[in-house]
Parts: structure tokens; sequence; C-alpha cells
């Protein structure tokens, strides 16, 4: 397939009502404050090479999505540069695209499609304030202020070991190879398992909590993609405030120390490094309403004025240092915490 | 460099006045019609890989800006998505990006980096359509109207040739192996070479065409990219129109017949079939006002109602066909001329 074919191909399938409005360009009509984010995955980097192309591209939107909903947007454009040996059949990751822009209600308007080694692909996307919010910012947590987490940490990362060890989904279902199958069926792990995997290879980008945000009080807000603690951190020195955390009240999974014992991992670790949670982690002036229970967030430490983050379990206070994933220089989670 | 500490140095490059408005997307303040274009480059497919960094970097931002100047549009914010091996000092190729959307008034509001075998970079430009303009399309050249130019054809592909004959520019000369550089002396073709490999590297977008353009009478416009017949072509059928054009009224570069010559290529082929010229093609219904000088453009030929393309030499017609560089399925231009 030529470059032309199949962008002609990815624009049918994209718009099969001939809506597309660009040419060499993309002409928007949209007015009004944006937001723009640009992720780029390379297989064998971001995801294993044998996965599902379908799910690899429905898995970069989800990622720029997420970085949407940290900042108050409603998804709108999105813009696709594809690089990939010529032989590769490019359409399933296409599709996978286009299915999650179209679940998000995001119009993909664009894309450019050129020769490389391997697959390699880098989404933009454009967002829109949501109506009557404020933009969100990392910045903004005042000492008093409760912080809150939209969902557990760590099976991300648990999904991603479980990946690593061989184990991939087939259908509804878990293949494992024989011994990690085995172990998974006596110690009744198999659904934990799953909704791991499931939960690493299509995260659900929080953009209902993020617009839920914008429209509410002051808050700070950040997407947990590089790890709980690095995350944090981020967020915590944007603000210029430090921040306990009640290691109590984090959130982990159903069966997620078990499931991590199982496979020789650190469950704090997973829950505080592991990243790729893509949930939202904001605060909350401590009289403001709550999120709505639907939403999922919970509240678990609060903002102080000595800068720095420690870990309070017990009545004991100890520091959390800022360790994460950083995809450009450590290939896989730094065990630092 | 740790992602965070690089994309901490180019966001200090970037805007030494902190004003960048991003944290997890960046925020955009700008209202209005706008213009998106994406474009990705792999070292090794796109450009030589001992090719100066800086200067691959601002090749990047010069092919985006093309794109923008084909639809009438001024560039406003820009978007860096990077892959490159850990071990590779990217500063050089992100100051390179800086640079060229500096002389632009491009502001670079974002970037994402991530690993990968090779460097390969994705820069997403928004722009905004210019004052009192109207967009730029390929379609609506209607028969009648004149065929124009904006510059000089396949000298591009020319430097590119030289580029791959072992030239490479050295301060404001031009080196090249041993046999080379000698019949470049004896033909007296060293200025012309230089100029070659420059507008192959450099090359300049038609952004102030392109806005004249948008401001005047009805015009079909692109950007040549993939070669003057292949765009044509694509142009023509967009407006569902036929096209004459006047072989000696191709503007082609001082020296490049004998040039092309010396490198054993036929000058037609690089002229008609060679690519990244990044100039305008664009048609003028025949009695609106000439572009002004200044701006370069030549009329080349004319919109007939007969579909398809034709070359007028001496009074007789033969088929042009849309032959080009297709830089998903070939690795170089394709010999169809």
């Amino acid at each position: 397939l030529s470059e032309e074919r199949l962008l002609a191909w990815l624009r049918e399938l994209a718009d099969p009502r001939h809506r597309w409005i660009g040419d060499d360009a993309a002409l928007l009509a949209a007015t009004g404050p944006l937001a723009v984010t640009v992720d780029h995955q390379v297989s064998g980097v971001h995801f294993v090479p044998d996965l599902d192309p379908a799910v690899a591209g429905a898995r970069l939107v989800a990622v720029n999505l997420s970085d949407l909903a940290a900042v108050g947007a409603r998804p709108v454009y999105a813009f696709l540069a594809l690089a990939a040996p010529p032989e590769q059949d490019l359409k399933p990751f296409c599709r996978g695209v286009v299915r999650a822009c179209r679940r998000a209600g995001l119009q993909l308007a664009g894309g450019d499609l050129s020769r490389g080694d391997r697959l390699s692909a880098s989404l933009t996307v454009i967002g829109r304030r949501v109506a009557r919010g404020r933009w969100l910012r990392r910045a903004g947590a005042r000492p008093g202020d409760e912080l809150w987490l939209g969902g557990t940490i760590g099976e991300s990362a648990l999904g991603r070991a479980l990946l690593e060890a061989g184990a991939r989904p087939r259908g509804g279902s878990l293949a494992a190879p024989r011994e990690l199958a085995a172990e998974l069926r006596r110690t009744r792990l198999g659904a934990a398992a799953r909704r791991a995997v499931r939960r690493h290879l299509e995260p659900r980008p929080q953009l209902e909590l993020g617009a839920w945000l914008a429209r509410g009080a002051r808050t700070a807000a950040i997407d947990l993609s590089d790890g709980f603690a690095l995350d944090l951190d981020r967020l915590r020195r944007a603000s210029g405030v430090g921040v306990e955390v009640e290691t109590d009240r984090l959130p982990l999974a159903a069966g997620h120390r078990r499931l991590a014992a199982l496979l020789g991992r650190d469950p704090w670790e997973l829950a505080l490094a592991g990243g790729e949670d893509y949930v939202l982690l904001f605060t909350r002036p401590p009289a403001a309403r709550r999120p709505p229970a639907a939403l999922g967030a919970l509240a678990v430490g609060r903002i102080v004025e000595t800068p720095g983050m420690r870990l309070r379990a017990g009545g004991v206070l100890q520091p959390l240092a800022p360790a994460g994933w950083d995809h450009f220089s450590a290939p896989r989670p730094r065990r630092r915490t």
C-alpha cells in the first residue's frame, strides 16, 4: 500500500461522511481556548511487539486523552504520525486509533506516514476547555488541601509485569505460560490478573472527572503516567508545597498484594512507582464539595507547608522518594522506593 | 539526560521568558480558524544519518511550514515528539528546531520524548488563517485559469543526489569526494552544486506567497513536496480538471541541466518527479492580478477541461504521468517520467 492509498483508506475509515477538512493541513473551525497534547509510542518500548495492533492504537489515544483529562479539556481533534516498515500492515493499528477516537468523540483530522524500521506512532490531540470551566494546572495546591486519587494505583504495572512474564489476553480470558497459568489457578488470582492486564492495555482516561474538577472548586491536578511518587512530586513542586500520604488509604486493586507476591514483585513499589496508572491525582480545599462517588475518587492525604513527600503509616512518617518510570532513560521502573 | 531534564532544557531554550503555558497539555489562548499540520521524519529515511542535527531539526520545521503556506495560514504553535537512542545527544537537533521556530514566529509549546533505535521526530504545527484571508484549497481550479509555480523545481532533488554522492556542506562551501570535487571544479558547477545542497537542506517555505494568495483572487494551491507531477495531479484531481504545462516555461535553477548530466541523472526526471521542492503550485483566473515579482512566482501552464496532465513543447502535447516520491513505499523517486 502506498502512503497515499493508506491515507485515503484511513480518511475513509475516520470520516465516512467526508467531513474531513484538511488538504495539506487540517483546517479547524474551532474557536476558544484549546489544549494540545502529543505522545509518541514505539513498538518494543511502549508496548510489547506482538501486542494486538488495534489495542496498541487505542492505547495511544487513551494516553493522550488522559493528558487532556488532567487539564480539564474535552477532546476535539487528533492528528496521527506513523512510521513503520513498508511491509507492515498498518490498518489494524489505524483501526484501533480510529475506534478509540470515535468512542471519545474525537475527530481524527490529519496524519502523516513514513518509513521506519519498526512501528512508531505519534498522536497529537487538540481539546477545548470544558464549558463553564477553568484550566486545571499542577500548581495551586495550598497547605490544608486534601489530596485525592481518581482510582487504584499499581494495577497497570502488575498488568505490564504479567505481559512481561508471557501472559497475553485471548478473547475475554488470559493465556499464560504453563507454570504461571497453574499458579494463577491455584491461587484463584486469574480474574485479578485478567483485570490487571486489561487495565494496562486499555486505560480509561478520566475525562469526566477532569471536567467535573474544571467546573468546581480550586484544585491542582495531574494525571498519573510515570508513577504515583514521581507525578505527585511534580504536582507538589509546581505548587511549592509538601504532602503527607496516608499509606492505608492508598487504593489498591483487589488481589494486588497476592498477585504481586506471586510475580515476586514488591506491591508498594508497583503502586508508588509502577506508572501508567492514568488516573487523576488532585487536591481540593477541605471544605469543598466531594467528588460524586460514581467518579471513583478517594482522599489519600493532605497538603502541608513543609516541602517534600512523606508516607504516614500507623502514626509514623517516612520520606517518599520521587521515583518512577522515565521513558527516556530507563527501560523499566527504577527500584528506588 | 533524563526525559524530564531534557524537556526542562528544551523549555528553557524555547521560552527563556517562561511564557510556556502547558503542563500535561499545552493550553492555547488562540481563537479563530486554525490549521494543523504534522510531519514525521526518520533519520536515514528523510535525511542522511550524518547530517548536522541542527540542520535536520530546522528542516523538519520548514517542511511543516510549507504545508501551512499551502493553506494560507500563519504559524502559531509547534509541538515536537522525539524518539532516539538514550545515548544520543538531542540538544543540537532541538536547537535547530527551536531556532527555525523562532525565525518563523512560531512558539514551540510542547513536546514528548521517548526511546527508539534511531532518531525519529514528529512535529505538529498549528497555524491561524491569515487576517482578511480565505483558506487555500487544492480544489477550485477552473478551465481557463493560469497555472503558477512559486520557484524552481528539481534543484532540491539535485541537492539530494549530491548528498547521496558523498557531498557535504562544510561552512559556506561544499566538501565532496575527490573525483566529484574535481568534476565540479572542471565544469565550474561548484556554486550551482552548493546552492542545490543548500536548497535541499534548508528549504524556504513560501509563507508570504501563501498569505498573498489567501487575500487575493480565487485560487487552488498545493505545496510541492512529493514532486511536481504527483502534486500537480493531486491539485487537478481535487479540482476535477485537466492541465497543460509549457515545458519551456518550467523554471530550472542555473546550471541544472549540466549538473544533472554530471551526476548521470535525467534533468527532467529531477524537475518533474524529484520532490521536496517546497514551493507553491497554484492557479489564478486569467484576469486576476499577477503575484508581485518579489514573490518569485511564474506562470507555467493553464487549466483545461479534459482530465489528465499534458506537457506542451514546440507545439506538441505529450502526456505527463503522475510520478513522484512516495515516502512510504519507495526508498527513492520512481523513474517513471
